[in-house]
């Protein structure tokens, strides 16, 4: 826990990026395309890091413990005003928290949170801090006793959950809303689309409705820190569960995690 | 600059709300509007805080001289979790800045933001920590080297500026964006369709087209900082600077401020 000036335009104003990531047996899993997003969004706002900095403070941070990876990256302190004529350094702080394999393989129940998702935002694909949004969606699944809330965008079709991609299986392939519809261009999301034809899924990026969700084989949500969460009910209706595809897919991302940190996640 | 935990939900996901105002003779100018707003949006995003803890913290904060006052409120530290099962105590900061009155009676250019703010929001309404959106467009401002960037709401109309309400003397009328429209409650705002009726001026709650503006009377933004705000010029365009009606209201508002602070704005 590092002390931290109140000053900073992160706790001030959101002015940041952040990102979550899996590390086992003290190596981060998907770690490239990780730094590589987060420097990316950094550029994309004007907070100007060298990756070497980044790669530094999560060598530092790694423990040899099953770990959750939190990075933030913020604009740091600077003069008054919305657009700063002068910035000092970035503040970075990676911090860790345990994580279990107990993670895995939780189906999960949604509903539709009330709120929607901003595609027309000059952040809807950046991993922003500001994310009361959807810890107030968040909160309308609690309240529900359910385990997240599916996100829609203001046309009404699906961006995400509160921590997550959507993903459908229908007419035996799997489909995904682009990025345009307002989703964070997902770690996960991304290692789904690489690995799934490899498997014999056709993959496709189009915007999804609700109801199309409701008539799919499968649902599922994807995290860097669950991989695949089935989803088997939204809105109080029962969705597909339709088995083998997931199950291989599944096996597939688990296996690459292996191959990576040396321990398959299931056993870590 | 008081020290803050890297860990608190301020920081790390923007989980809270904040108020500015201005504090002349050390008197916060509307000071119950911007206390009474401040714990209506700590409510809405559920985080429980006594007004009089809020209350103590300004007058603790509060110097003889003319000053900006930012009041920051968050969840605190709390478990992992969007939606915290428990969070700690609420963190909250009150800071200062010196305000002069060369900030009063700048014109502004404005250009249309790319970006569209969220009028399906949950948070649409409420001064939360998340002001990433409105950075980037107070980028855009900056590099067109103009003063400030209207925002337009995901309809394509008119929600606010990166730190403003917006109004248009229209036939003679006053319009503003509704709430619905996406806007902030802004104390300013209130203030004017408060006292306009009493200086003759007709006020109502509509939405606004960029057009409109183009053919207003006049445009002008409020906040707590600089009270009216002329726009004189929106995309390279010139904009009506119809008089009267405007400088009356102008006066009003400085006798208000003067009559709680015991200073006129200007004097200050």
């Amino acid at each position: 826990m590092n002390p931290l000036s109140s000053e900073d335009r992160g706790f001030t104003l959101g002015d940041g990026v952040f990102d979550t990531a899996l590390a086992l047996n003290g190596a981060v899993i998907a770690r490239h395309a990780h730094v590589t997003r987060l420097l990316a969004a950094a550029g994309a706002i004007g907070i100007a890091i060298e990756g070497a900095r980044i790669e530094a403070a999560i060598d530092a941070a790694l423990p040899p413990t099953p770990a959750i990876l939190r990075t933030t990256l913020t604009r740091g302190t600077a003069a008054r005003g919305l657009w700063p004529a002068s910035a000092g350094e970035p503040t970075l702080v990676v911090a860790t928290a345990p994580w279990g394999p107990a993670l895995l393989g939780q189906p999960a129940r949604l509903i539709t949170a009330t709120g929607r998702r901003n595609e027309f935002s000059p952040t809807a694909n950046l991993k922003a801090l500001g994310y009361l949004d959807h810890i107030l969606a968040a909160r309308e699944a609690a309240r529900a006793a359910v385990d997240d809330a599916l996100i829609l965008n203001t046309q009404g079709r699906v961006a995400c959950t509160t921590i997550a991609n959507v993903f459908a299986l229908m007419d035996d392939r799997l489909v995904t809303p682009p990025l345009s519809e307002g989703c964070l261009p997902g770690v996960m999301r991304a290692l789904v689309l690489e690995i799934a034809p490899s498997l014999g899924l056709e993959v496709a990026e189009v915007p999804l409705t609700r109801e199309a969700l409701a008539g799919a084989q499968a649902v599922f949500a994807t995290n860097s820190l669950r991989f695949i969460r089935r989803i088997t009910e939204l809105d109080g209706a029962s969705l597909g569960t339709g088995g083998a595809a997931l199950d291989a897919l599944e096996q597939a991302l688990f296996a690459q995690a292996a191959a990576e940190c040396g321990i398959d996640p299931r056993q870590a």
